[in-house]
């Protein structure tokens, strides 16, 4: 006990012994914030160290009471705001297919645009995505339409390129924890939408987001699109329990995505309702104006048609829920 | 190839073989049902063995293309029906708890009443339920109140009394996959909520069902009620998108339990509605008189009058859903 | 902060409350095992409530510090005891084939004999074992070659006419946390292999030993024998670490089933080699007269060949280790 | 069915239908590896699709049958040769700290160093590494002892003046699927350990290799460091299963790494040893001076003493092995 004491001492902490009867515990007090617990842990006579403060501070409501409300180029995310709904191709395919699929968004009530120039592929083998040229296919037909978009970031070097074509910056589930593209983003105040990791705790969600945010920038909006477990009946499992759990944790705003979630086109209308149900601040959906064509994730595509009859629907529940 | 063929004409089945440029497949046709792939699984050569057909068929749409509607003393579960709301407390504590509970379940609006009188707990040394005198003074409040009850089994001894006291046995998630528990439920025809293993896919959800549905028991309604997973900020992870998917897949009526899933009151009432809304036949949901004094599970109960307040919004939801 | 003193003091506990930069946490002192904290964990303000306690006592070494030695006829598992190699076919399928079985495990220097009379399957229409009449082949053939044997009870009912039968029972992993078979088996003194459940912490694992130390039998060894994953590469995801871990947690032994873990015949001698220098005190395998012809689980079986030649390198390597 | 033959035909393969009695199987023949499903997954009547070539080919055994041997300024992976010891300090912490280190590795006999100086932390308020001035105490400490070294790497920019430094780069579990990341390491012929993702199967392992491979670079060695599961008693679920197999599936070194596996000083001897049997081409440890002290991951690190022991017992294990 004395070797523990003295050791919370030496990191200028204070260690408070709490005597039980079968086991000692002993609170360490006087830090600000998350204790790097290592040089503890395996002492002798130590069973486990327990963590009361979290990695994240900016990204809490202890911190930041009030919820943010982030704006992209017009379009509100957050706290009694209108949910938004962002859709479009999982890739750009071509100019022309950018130009329907937009005009499709629009039509149907979407506010936002999505659209893949850069693709993170499990293989090599299969399409990388246009690069640069499907970037300026999505900026023309966001301005065609009025619609703000939103793109993936893969690499740093993409990162003015990409704050030039796009209204938003996705950070993709398997970058979540890519620290260094964390940082750098976190350096410009471009609004970015960050994903949550494949198998990532909440806490590691919302630390993520404190990369960022302590660089910064804190126009972040989260986005919940399945967590990886043992069924494999979906593509992910959506973890819908998240977004009014994250509304209570954080302030920042929470969508959902549940093409990606269910990997089934079937599913994507009823998690979508279900989302909103449960709080989102917006759905990122995938719409491909010909979905049995698409190069990527045609199977949770929606075409325009499909996407029009659900935003009817969508908007009947918005109005339900007092949006209007 | 010859060995495999041989072995599969062994099994008085058919196999073809489907050449491809790197490896050849080898169909197998001619099995009723789901066909025990050990003795080929690892002949020299086979790489994998994939399975089309599934360890059910009693339970799936493609044998039973109708949807079920399942009957506990009048209340009913299913397409068409108005979504059941099943509430009470996670265990009996006493006739007065009882009376209490099943006046606020009634009160508010719910249809069938919950309590436990055996109860599956992690060690031993935790309240075990008060058995029979419990399932008594279940079975008198569901009558005062005209609330059928359900009540989880864990015994095979356990069955006769329980089917005199209550109007529906439930089989717990850690006794999913007790065979001989479900085929002697399975031998009666009193209904039966079959709830989710914790680790259990789909398919093992179904293939449990099937073993009632085998034995004669054609009164199954499944509940979801969270899987576990690496995220600890909820008790278990609420699986919403199994709801649309099983009825897809089967012709039984599915409800959830968003209680167990979350373990926290706080997340109940949203998750509750995004159930609905997901398109589940009905939720179960632990109400308590007094959660800050319950037995077990006081965390995830809701008090009477916070149940009302929820049963409110519930049935405006269910009115919207188009139900009245 | 009132409400949770009190709270804690209705318990007849004592709360100490420890002042924090952010938070107060408070301590909970008194206690004489697991506190059950459904009571406190959602009062108003609580953020969350951390166990110092853990649900099982008897099972664990902080109460029995001595390793514990269990006698199976004469077969002893536990520390400073040559680890038992257990062989067998999954199913018993006839006197015949228990016989051949037998012979090959003796041969191969095997100390116990394994062999299903009631089989866990997945879906009713596979195969579900011999019954009564298989329990009888198997203790014949035990007896012809001087091995003890174990086979899984299923249900209550089976457990005098399987006491009768075998030197040893075993819980299956789907009935871990079949309470109510824990408590039965835990009535008499006989000895009980309790495998761990597919989605079981450690924790749970030991709290389900604790129900059958509780009612009195001590004779318990546990088995690890995989958890479910995300990994679908092999049939579960074979946890070895766990053996250490117990080892420290624990004075009960622990074997290791590298057959049910792996799925893969391939696998087994590897990872059976593995668990011995990680520790186990012994090894549960599959061996089968004919794996191709095996009616459950050949795939995953070793003919008795193939078990003669990993037994030499198994005995090669406990020399290294020690035992001779 | 026609509008699935269609859809196959489109993209110019070949279709090719096999009736079964309850279902049509369509095999998809003349791919000349992995096919993006997407586009007919979900077509009306469609009810899976399922994969028999992988999203690798250059990574897998049926290509390139010979073991691959990589070599590291002297030091060998592979088949044949003595199993590796890659020992060192989780992260650098100064020019005398690395001495230490170095000594102890060597005096132990280990043969490579590592040491990070670039670290990925969950949350941006913990220590993230010294950077550069850590990259030069790295190298100065491996040539003073003989020690080819290995750093990870976080971003593109730093791959020259690591390339520079180290005679191997990481790639850490988080950025195991930063594809970017990959194809840049991918262009030069530097030796690379790259680690499995946290939720990555054994497949997507290989497909993450294989964009290391595709781009020229066949100096991989993989490294299992532990899965993401439920159980928490350990950091991660070391997946030890994963080196038979891999060695199957695979020409690549596998080695462990059981000090992230576990995160249990006291667990990584043991696990150490269990990986060498299971057939590791190696191991990573962590070792620090002083772990009390450690900047990071101290509960997980052995002292020098400590790993001196270690490495008589591993010696010893490997010359029972038939190494020397």
């Amino acid at each position: 006990m004395d070797q523990v004491i003295a050791a919370v001492e030496a990191m200028g902490l204070t260690a408070e012994p709490i005597p039980g009867s079968l086991r000692t515990a002993i609170g360490v007090l006087g830090n600000q914030g998350y204790v790097d617990d290592s040089t503890i842990r395996t002492l002798p006579g130590v069973r486990e160290t327990i963590h009361v403060s979290k990695p994240y501070k900016m990204a809490s409501r202890d911190f930041h009471p009030e919820p943010s409300i982030i704006d992209v180029s017009g379009v509100r995310f957050g706290d009694g705001h209108k949910p938004v709904i962002i859709a479009g191709p999982c890739s750009i395919e071509s100019e022309e297919q950018m130009m329907i699929a937009a005009k499709e968004v629009k039509a149907g009530g979407g506010q936002m645009l999505r659209g893949g120039a850069f693709k993170p592929r499990t293989g090599p083998h299969s399409f990388q995505g246009l690069g640069i040229p499907g970037l300026k296919y999505l900026q023309q037909a966001g301005k065609e339409y009025g619609l703000p978009v939103v793109t993936e970031i893969m690499r740093i070097e993409q990162l003015e390129v990409i704050c030039q074509h796009a209204d938003m910056l996705q950070i993709g589930a398997r970058n979540m924890q890519n620290f260094d593209l964390l940082k750098e983003v976190g350096k410009t105040k471009h609004p970015v939408l960050l994903k949550r990791g494949m198998s990532a705790t909440i806490e590691e969600f919302l630390a993520a987001a404190e990369y960022l945010l302590a660089e910064g920038n804190s126009n972040v909006v989260l986005c919940e699109r399945g967590i990886r477990t043992f069924e494999k009946a979906t593509r992910n499992t959506l973890d819908l329990s998240v977004v009014p759990l994250i509304r209570e944790m954080s302030h920042l705003p929470i969508v959902v995505d549940p093409s990606h979630a269910t990997g089934k086109r079937m599913l994507v209308p009823v998690m979508t309702k279900a989302a909103l149900v449960a709080g989102a601040h917006g759905v990122m959906m995938e719409v491909h104006p010909d979905p049995a064509r698409a190069l990527c994730d045609g199977a949770q595509s929606l075409s325009g048609e499909h996407f029009a009859e659900l935003m009817i629907e969508i908007n009947r529940l918005l109005d339900f829920l007092g949006y209007s």
